[in-house]
């Protein structure tokens, strides 16, 4: 079905194929780091609190240090923090 | 608590309070949305269609009619219209 | 168009319309937290970590102090707190 | 550093050096997906109209078919096909 309405279905097919095989990749991808956060949990560890690990790790160190200074900051004035209590 | 570390806890905190209000007002109408598809499920209607025409009921007429003619036009090439069987 | 194919048109038509403008409402409430989070930028705030703060909030108190404590305990054990440099 | 405040930092560490990992594979993929949409569209393609394709190739044929019908039935009774103008 090389053309139809003016458009290259063969190329289309194509490319829709090429997506679909790279989604595919994607999910299982997705998949293996879902079950890395399985086994920690199954050993203990918290997946949510690995997720904000992994979350700060990817940020530049100097913008995560200013960022949780802010924070401390906001909540100490928002009454958040124990010594607020 | 009117200044903590140079910034306005008072202020802070009214900003914060104000944004609260909001998300509970925007989250008691999401609420009722869900219940609108709820009660129109409950007489027989499909709410995943639904949605799809609230979707295409927000577009420009003209861009709408465009893309469905693309949309079959691509099925068509990839063979995903009856007609193609 | 009291039916189409079975279905009652109007009865579909007012359900639409219903979430129409509970949508509308929906997007005007998202437009007044912007709003907010715009004028606290305006006035020396981080939104972002407003948007932290709103977040904790909503925590119950004592499950936010407990995963505070345990993503104290991971950043220190990966190096990520000051005193591990 | 084997163990912090009662957990295994290194086995930490590497659970969270896999998920490192596999999501930065992730991205790749991700990118790589980007890249064939923006091929197409380089050489005519509509890629909005491409990604509802690849969502509708994924569905079962009977269950695409079905949405597909009742669809049209809806916009009919909303007015929303060209025959209703």
């Amino acid at each position: 079905m090389a053309d139809v309405g003016g458009i290259g279905a063969d190329q289309l097919k194509s490319y829709i194929e090429r997506i679909e095989r790279l989604e595919e990749e994607k999910a299982a991808t997705a998949t293996d780091i879902r079950e890395v956060y399985a086994e920690a949990k199954g050993n203990g560890y918290d997946s949510k609190i690995m997720r904000q690990i992994v979350r700060l790790r990817k940020m530049d160190e100097q913008d995560r240090q200013e960022q949780e200074a802010i924070l401390e900051l906001y909540k100490h004035a928002l009454g958040l923090t124990e010594s607020a209590e």
